[in-house]
């Protein structure tokens, strides 16, 4: 199952949804698949069972906001598949209260699965690219725990979205990563448990200013204005049983040439081991991304050369999506 | 005019709720002093006024949350100061609805003003306290840039509220700071019309695990682990008309005996200069706090001294209000 949200351009104005992808689309594309309104689909097999006020109880079960459905954890992955499994089976365009089921290429904008997370915090997880990074001086406290910084999680933009360069930088970066999403809360959660606190995958574009980043860490407090300006996450949200996360290929390419490969198998903190760290004495709320850190050569700091004024990067994880986004100076 | 978020404890579970003292209160102390709750007390003074809907204008012009508040940016100070004018001439207890216009000392449980705020940045701009952290070795970007680091804003504790320190850490800090709050949403602000989008200033207690603070930096991604698990805001938000940021005499006292004491007017990048900085390709939201960094010998590492079990710290700025912790290890 590929989970979404989306925006559609109701006459009272934007409405935002969260949708799945219709497994019969030709394409799974961002923007070119039919997308199920998971809300409106739950609400259609209520009535057909009979159920007297099916709307309510779709929107306590399937809440049409990102955050709010995760934080029923377990239980509403297992409600989004009911009502895309009876999506498939019915004819019917439109559920109780004339709520359209599905909505095809065109009829609806893709926004990023979570527009705006709890809160975002980015690992730095894989020693391939910590050496390449930092000239092969990898520093002792690397092995010993998982360190991260703290994102904006007010600057996610959307799949297919163009990045405007922030004026104070001219060195422009990409890094391809994997986003675990919480949806499950928690506090001291053990790693053999941090399963069940996950509740899925999401590619993530670590955009970087690498000129105000270098100088900026210099100061000795972490990444800010570097990173900051704009965090890609999407095209959706895949449930955790749904994708190898460790076996899974990631690809970034720059106007279609192949940049980056490799996978995160390679994390010598596991995200299991991240989430136990993390959560201890601090509370993890649905809607947390956890970024994994750049895969071994995922970004242009570690290969040497940089983004250029309107070149489109895509960032691709099997079983996924892909994340496409342009920059301009 | 002291704001507050409170909670008090209904018929139907808990209620949150934003007041400001009664300015004729015996004690201004947290928890000590008369609360008007300013959405009834405005729409009591609208329903004075002849207003057949009272309650649902009181709701949207003065909202009972702090973040939704805020976000009328001048708008809503000015909104509540009308209404607690209009209580403290009134001897009416209660307003339209039966709403309760006045809470004793007792009859609530005082929160941190912002007791989730939208986000929390950290800044260090204070150089004697960067020169006593860093013995004497001060990076020089730190002259060139207000450098700062995020902090987490799911983990605010309330005024009074007992700090559990993580099982991971055994040096205990506090770090006096005073914290602006984003009132007005903006992007590219210049320096020069900062004030306009701060709604005002509250203490900000960075309570600091020196010993895993120091160990996760040395990874070079700002603090995390060493910050994350408590902040302290409150007891109150003050306007920023209301207080002279920059004079106001700061004091840090443990169980009694006075550790610290300074002013921020020491900042070598003033809060124009951070928010300018700050908002460059970046948009700053209501409920956005910003830490000063500490004042010099505002904390015990400067001091070569930390806190012991059930050790009580308090922060008082003049003109906000005293904030007080006690930690437990």
């Amino acid at each position: 199952m590929k989970l979404a949200t989306f925006e559609i351009e109701a006459q009272t104005g934007p409405v935002q949804r969260i949708g799945a992808v219709d497994e019969s689309s030709d394409s799974h594309a961002a923007g070119e698949a039919t997308l199920v309104d998971l809300t409106a689909a739950y609400a259609a097999a209520l009535a057909a069972e009979g159920e007297p006020a099916p709307r309510r109880l779709a929107e306590a079960h399937v809440p049409p906001e990102m955050v709010a459905f995760l934080a029923r954890g377990d239980r509403a992955i297992d409600d989004a598949r009911e009502a895309l499994a009876y999506a498939a089976e019915t004819d019917a365009e439109r559920g109780p209260g004339g709520a359209t089921l599905r909505y095809e290429p065109g009829e609806y904008e893709l926004r990023a699965p979570l527009p705006r997370p709890n809160s975002l915090r980015d690992f730095m997880a894989i020693e391939e690219h910590v050496q390449n990074s930092m000239d092969g001086d990898v520093p002792d406290v690397w092995y010993d725990l998982p360190v991260y910084y703290k994102g904006n999680p007010d600057s996610v933009v959307d799949p297919g979205e163009t990045v405007q360069w922030p004026a104070y930088s001219d060195l422009m970066d990409y890094e391809l990563e994997i986003a675990a999403v919480i949806g499950k809360r928690g506090r001291d959660i053990p790693a053999d448990e941090a399963d069940e606190h996950i509740a899925g995958y999401t590619v993530f574009n670590d955009f970087s200013a690498r000129d105000i980043q270098g100088e900026e860490m210099g100061g000795r407090l972490g990444p800010a204005k570097g990173k900051d300006f704009a965090n890609g996450l999407g095209p959706y949200l895949v449930p955790r049983e749904d994708v190898d996360v460790l076996a899974a290929p990631m690809t970034a390419r720059v106007n279609g040439d192949v940049w980056s490969e490799g996978t995160v198998d390679e994390m010598y903190h596991s995200f299991g081991d991240i989430v136990e760290h993390l959560s201890q004495s601090e509370t993890l709320y649905p809607g947390d991304v956890i970024g994994s850190g750049t895969v071994g050569e995922g970004c242009g700091l570690e290969l040497r050369q940089f983004l250029e004024d309107g070149d489109r990067v895509e960032l691709a994880i099997e079983g996924i999506g892909t994340l496409e986004h342009t920059v301009l100076e």
